[in-house]
């Protein structure tokens, strides 16, 4: 089967906290860069997975996302760059 | 002073173990996915800040990049997508 790439970008949502970020944003501050008006820290989740066709992988990852990759009650998830693997390979 | 945003990816080298992603590509085999050949998982940080140019904003996203947002021994990062955001504010 051909081999698909693809990233999932999980970031959370904007009505919640994200205190990592704002220790990054103070920290920042003490190294010279303190023009920063915002800061939020999500995951990247690079994947290659095996499907039979560009649908077929993007039915996977979503349900991957939705499942397993994101908490919805507090996170959105992205679908970015989903394309076939295989010339590279 | 305008505004930029950009996007840094925060990954780890290869050669570093993932066993965040290791143990996501078992549960996505118990969900029934089971043709992922590959799953790493990252960082994304999302940034906005003021600069007095486009080039400005990027030496202090290097600088935040290197020195605070990715542990060097076993990270890499990537800067994307910075462009002005004054237009969308």
């Amino acid at each position: 089967m051909p081999l698909y790439r693809a990233r999932v970008l999980v970031s959370l949502r904007p009505s919640v906290l994200d205190p990592a970020g704002e220790a990054t944003r103070a920290a920042a501050g003490r190294l010279g860069v303190s023009a920063i008006q915002r800061l939020r820290i999500g995951k990247a989740v690079e994947v290659e997975l095996e499907a039979d066709s560009l649908d077929g992988a993007r039915a996977q990852l979503e349900l991957l996302s939705d499942r397993l990759l994101a908490n919805p009650v507090i996170e959105n998830w992205a679908l970015e760059q989903l394309e076939p693997a295989t010339a590279e390979a």
